[in-house]
């Protein structure tokens, strides 16, 4: 399908200063969300730090100018191991979200441990149970994630995320804290 | 003087997320640097985190369409209080920095207490100490000083550290720890 198939069209991001993760998500009327695009931006050959944010800043420029998405997720954890990494993080979020505001797209974020939450019923998951719960969900090929970084799933995770946060009809609400709740909530998700 | 008479400009920024200071500084062949723009950018009446930064964001690019800058001088605290704070300061730098970036300005970054030290010659100078030192310096008038927040000082403080760093035989050398030395090596700057 073509971008304009789509009614909406969610791009969600990973953001690290080594990789950042991107997928685009596309729902159609009356079809499961699909798969646009799934991948990660490399930095870490890159030394310099300005060059790292400038890359960024290209990289999801061109994404958003390709795959016209409407809205940016964001993983964005709140706490961090100290001030240092999180200046650093901040800078690669802020110039991520430069892109996006550049564009006139509304950011939405959302903590780690709340996309676990979304995709696998349990914030405690592993970046591998997100993958796994994805492939399922979306009927991601082994050829597609053979050698793909788990910073290219969570973004796709957050953008998921993103579209069952804005989509809920309780949108708002306290979220299921167990997977009876969960399912209850979710029947379509699990298998 | 136009942009266009100064064989250098400098944009100096003093990001935060609630007032973020600008001055820029033309250099023209056997002048003294002189002040071109000089204010802060408002932002605490924005509410919405999403909106500051578009603010930062499009008024620092069009600072630097509008006086044409070849360099972005940034204050960049590296140590904070926590996480949070540094995590919001990073975003506010990340959105700055990409106003350059897209337009491809080279970006330095120094520490207040390395901006203090270069203009007042103490890095345990206060704000005030600074603004008076730039006021002396660059024959600001009280006009123009009167009710302007210390930030914009500040961005000009940081342009004007640029300036000397960049302009200086012994670039990246360590720096003069004390008046004598900094005396003697900057004549120039003593009254």
């Amino acid at each position: 399908m073509k971008p304009a198939d789509y009614n909406r069209i969610i791009i969600g991001i990973d953001p690290g200063t080594n990789l950042m993760g991107y997928g685009v998500v596309g729902i159609a009327p009356k079809r499961k969300p699909e798969v646009i695009a799934l991948g990660v931006i490399h930095l870490s050959k890159l030394e310099d730090h300005y060059l790292r944010l400038r890359r960024i800043f290209d990289r999801v420029t061109a994404l958003i100018d390709q795959y016209t998405p409407d809205e940016m997720a964001l993983e964005a954890p709140f706490f961090g191991k100290n001030v240092q990494s999180m200046l650093k993080l901040g800078r690669a979020q802020g110039v991520a979200m430069a892109a996006a505001l550049e564009r006139d797209l509304p950011i939405a974020e959302y903590e780690p441990r709340k996309v676990k939450q979304a995709i696998t019923g349990t914030g405690a998951a592993s970046k591998e149970q997100v993958r796994e719960m994805l492939r399922r969900m979306m009927a991601l090929s082994d050829t597609t994630l053979d050698g793909l970084p788990l910073d290219a799933t969570d973004a796709l995770a957050v953008a998921m995320t993103h579209f069952y946060e804005s989509s809920r009809p309780d949108a708002g609400a306290s979220k299921p804290r167990d997977w009876k709740a969960f399912i209850a909530r979710n029947p379509d998700r699990v298998r």
